[in-house]
């Protein structure tokens, strides 16, 4: 059950308001990411952000009801619904270890056997994609039943045309994934995955409905509905990944600032989970020159610092 | 105050006296370093584990008060008391991200300009040593200090065997010097910082006095006689660092199981931190290949399996 | 005009005849090329050496006249082709330095911005062909027509079964096009380029054929029939970089041994220049772990230090 | 017996004053090395060029008798003179394989297992060095003996400040002979090594005495005094391992370009060899990115392409 609410008995809505009012004042909110048109488009100075409550209660500020492309967000989902399936045997695929330098991606590859170091870095999301497209015949397809479902939002949905902007730009992508299949580690044919991949990444949901579908990793693996989709043991091994591995190579200076699990997306969005406690996802189209909301993360640094809900 | 017992009316000793049970029918506990005399003769079955409670409180099993040579494991005391007198100056001079694979560490060193990856790796402790040297004139002495403070043990020394056996073998640490150097990210003479260095390594100390000295990570930075030594910020932050980078290029790998800040050392130790409640120290000498103990992180795995404890 | 003789009044001949007969009695002959069917059913045994002179007079030892799949060789006529046509340009999208190590081909290209390091590693040929194919619209055709013409030899032609092969493992070769691709650095489409490539990499010539087909390049850029493919300097340029760069990570070694520009290709053959005086092609399927003839490199060292050949 | 003199009867000399005439037309010099206030100070605009011929005849235009850093020039003699007393055993320690990219020079020793790739990499130089001092005592006094003996120049001598200078700015070279030492690849304590390193680097020395001192290479080993220093078969790979490594990560476009073998030092001196015929040294203090001098490039390419006489 979903209960949509802006009152101000919530929780964390004093805090969220704080926050926005001083997010107004920030200087330099980055740029928004450039190689797609419709992101390219996005005003940088947005700004929402949401907290979703264990029991479905969401609530937040700014434009925290406004949808935006998930892009790298969904990782999180398509490893879950993924590891739910295989489990364990998934880490044969891909590793778990933070990747250091991204200048040398494809080394690590060349050096690794075509195993990437994890689930969050491009290769890595496409081996999980490839996994659960062999599972289920329709990667994509699976993610939106999910999302939906979490959220409570019939109306979920891809952006096609954000889609075709990622595939005409699809080359390195397409490099790694024939990359890997030189290796042996992806099963389905490379135009296939890519495919599935980039209507994945081209997911519109706004802070709300991210915030929501996030949950099951802040209640040990238990979905919207009560029903498990993760053991607790494997929902905290997602948060460990997110913790580690979430934020690109900021993943480090992510834990320092934050200390949450998270995960980023280049349309400017960013997930946090406080286990056992809430979820949050905050919007701000403006990147730092990693990849990451500048505001975005500025935001929830404050959060976990008024809160002192930090994991350490 | 500093409370020694083994009366089993303590929180976790029930934990600890299962977990000793089990790791004793482990099977294949990994080998003991083999560049140092003193380490290789280790035997590689030894097993010890403490817990020590915020209050000062500390119990354990099996061998909790052998003394063992604490390594890499020192490099968080080093961090921490040089963060505490230069504060985020520090943070131009070393990252705080994972480093990746091992074997591109110098070429990251080349490629960010003598700036190391994390404080954990052995170039980043060389800058933080020699840092906390230019600031104190005797790095080794303000941690051998420390050490005895919040241990309450005022026999703990360095082996300065076992710092010659170093030395003799330090080719590659005054590699890295010398490169960083080059870059101007070292201020002292390469020997006098290679001597301080391979001292702080040599640290001979038990479970029960490191788990002691590690409390002010679990206490928000307030050190064993009520004085402060970081601030509840800084506190949260060295605990997000040894998350993400504790366990040399097994940091995903421990944050996925054991799900706790943690430190190792190639002597077999581990310190963990239960922020807010606790810290562990375990030591068992065989290493996996990786360079960390490998019945130390199950015992670890299993500590936070069966008491929930796990920051996810 | 293209003379074929076997007599023994020709130039090389004895000395050919010794080396056939030295290399009968070498043990140790690598092992051939196991990726292709139709290259692992070669006998590692074989043997045969051609030398051509300046007027087209060629005669040889052993299985001289015995086709064999040329592969890489290819990658010296194409080079030529389209250095005819654009000229200097092509050296804006490909360098003509060695390229190190082979582990780190794909870091490189990632530091270099897409550009390869020489025309003669797959991702430096690549480009080539994509050039060639822009510029003709045929670039597989174009070679053919060419090395019909310099041989004489009207039926040589492609390998299809081979080139099918080349396509069923081409993941790595269509990782490459797509990275290059993604910096701008391809024109034509991946799958039309691979096709061009691996047709061209089939094709099936004796070391009779290659060495006639070779000669332009001795005679400082003038073709069979005394028409001009390459200036003088264009010439001596292609040879530079057939000597630094022609037989993968062994060209300083094969400069050290042979002294002469080289190019080998994994189907065991090798065509050498001795510039103003005669052209080499050399057979034989056992590769050593760098990917050259283990006994064609052997046989042409022989064949310089008998006749002091070398460039050097 | 060496032969001074100026007199145009000297069958290059019509040659090089046209070529000096055409260099002081060239706009765009490079700049001097900066890092050694004795190079900075050099201008840029100074040129000179010698010809040594086989018979000990040296002549030559503009600052041909001005002495100058030879710096890494000298690599090429250490490298002879330990390759005479051990033959291929030094192959064992160092490869003679093009380095590739320099940003990777540390990573490539890693991988290698601290083989530096060539002997004129600075790695491999370091290695040279190493061998001939365990085998001589005092590896600078045998290359300052050789070079007096050969240019016929008893004045010939180290500058002490220069090596001081470099000294000074060691720490990179003291990297690199540390982390060689970590795999057993060095066989003399560091700073003994690095004495020699420096001194031989700073030898000072014109155009002709270097053309002299180089005269073995063009002469199949043989010296200026008529006894042998190298073999035939010696003297050709030394020749080969100039042409394939000579000119740092420059080496395929020298070869491209000049055709020769050769050696380039960052005091802006260049020496190059035509076998069996002369040799040649020039000098210009302006550098390019890569090293190597603007002028003095630009002179050798003239040079092959007025008289036909690279090796291609």
């Amino acid at each position: 059950m979903v209960i949509m609410t802006t009152t101000s008995s919530l929780a964390f809505l004093p805090v969220l308001e704080r926050i926005a009012e001083e997010m107004q004042h920030t200087p330099g909110r980055g740029r928004a990411a450039d190689y797609i048109p419709a992101l390219a488009a996005c005003d940088p100075r947005s700004f929402g952000m949401a907290v979703a409550e264990l029991d479905g209660t969401v609530y937040g500020v700014g434009e925290w009801r406004q949808p935006f492309s998930a892009q790298s967000i969904t990782k999180v989902f398509t490893l879950a619904l993924d590891l739910a399936r295989e489990g364990d045997e998934l880490w044969e695929h891909v590793g778990r270890e933070p990747s250091g330098n991204p200048f040398n991606s494809l080394v690590q590859l060349e050096y690794e056997n075509g195993i990437p170091r994890n689930p969050f870095i491009n290769a890595g999301a496409l081996v999980v994609t490839d996994r659960l497209q062999t599972r289920t015949g329709d990667a994509a397809g699976q993610l939106l039943d999910f999302l939906r479902a979490e959220s409570g939002n019939a109306d979920l949905d891809f952006d096609l045309e954000v889609a075709a902007s990622e595939t005409a730009h699809g080359d390195r992508n397409a490099a790694l994934a024939h990359f890997m299949a030189s290796y042996g580690n992806i099963d389905n044919d490379v135009p296939t995955l890519l495919d599935q991949y980039f209507r994945q990444c081209s997911l519109t949901a706004s802070c709300a409905d991210l915030a929501l579908a996030t949950g099951f990793l802040a209640r040990h693996g238990i979905r919207a509905d009560g029903g498990r989709l993760l053991t607790r043991s494997q929902a905290k091994q997602v948060n460990a990944v997110m913790l580690t591995c979430g934020t690109y190579d900021a993943a480090g200076d992510f834990a320092y600032r934050v200390g949450l699990p998270g995960k980023s997306g280049v349309g400017g969005g960013i997930i946090a989970v406080v286990p056992g406690r809430c979820t949050l996802c905050v919007w701000s189209p403006g990147l730092d020159e990693r990849g990451n909301s500048v505001t975005g993360v500025a935001a929830l640094d404050r959060f976990t610092t008024l809160t002192g809900l930090s994991v350490f």
